[in-house]
């Protein structure tokens, strides 16, 4: 859980990463912004900043703003109701993020997991995202991701989202954050 | 149709106007991006500069790119093979961008249709978008679209694209570019 506070600083930092790329928002969108906490109690170190632009039943569109070293952690999109699980476009815009996927173990990767919970994060596969770079994750493709030293910025292009059902390997991890008030 | 050495000046330019709005390409993107020509001959008027970061089955994203007062002209994204039209949602990333629906007609418009082809430009209710602005087009909407004074970028986010399958008002239109070598 996080405090109201806490919740409008966090929006109020991510903005200032996007003016900083040149991404502008509307006032609404500033409001309405989300801060994912997952539960973890260490928004900066555990955390997701994201901006929906649009989610409906064909596609979705996202910003998803990291802060310096913070990540997303680990997880994959389950199928739906005999729909196929969400397929996602990461594209960095700005900063530097470090996507894990499954596969061979990057040897000596730029990032490692979050300290004391490294059990959770089972993808090794290191891809580097710098500005105009992407990637596609098919279906129920397990991933997590992690910032660099500046922060990044990622543009999400996507079937529908239903991130309440997303499914993460960290049994402590929830998905809806809590604002006390 | 266009000569390779117009083809290529459009490109560059267009690329500038990414540059000057902070989204970055990579190389190979530079190299594909499109010059829609429309097959009318004059491009600085009607055309339109496109980046296609994804394109699958699922979902679509792209960039546009307009030059100062270039017009894409008015078409609609058809039915095919019994999947509903392209739905899309055009956001605007820099400069403005004046973008005309089916619907009450805008009496005093900021822009009109290119000159001497105004019949085929039949949706004349004019939504102004500039940055942070978004508008959703459902399916088999007749729209088109007019950049401003400075040009415009628009991020394009919407289900499978098959351009190709355009249908286009103005019966002179072909989507396809010819390239004189």
């Amino acid at each position: 859980m996080i405090t109201r506070k806490e919740y409008e600083e966090a929006q109020s930092r991510a903005a200032e990463y996007l003016e900083k790329a040149g991404i502008v928002l509307s006032p609404e969108e500033k409001k309405s912004m989300e801060v994912a906490e997952f539960g973890l109690g260490d928004l900066y170190n555990i955390g997701l900043q994201l901006v929906v632009y649009v989610n409906n039943e064909r596609y979705c569109a996202k910003e998803l703003i990291l802060f310096p070293h913070q990540t997303c952690p680990e997880h994959y999109h389950p199928d739906i109701d005999g729909r196929p699980g969400k397929q996602e476009t990461f594209r960095c815009r700005w900063g530097t993020v470090y996507l894990f996927v499954p596969g061979e173990e990057t040897p000596d990767p730029h990032v490692q997991p979050p300290k004391g919970r490294e059990r959770y994060y089972t993808a090794r596969h290191e891809i580097v995202l710098k500005p105009g770079d992407q990637y596609t994750l098919p279906p129920k493709t397990k991933h997590w991701f992690k910032a660099g030293d500046e922060g990044a910025i990622v543009s999400e292009f996507s079937s529908m989202s239903v991130d309440e059902k997303d499914v993460f390997t960290d049994p402590e991890v929830e998905r809806t954050t809590k604002i006390i008030e």
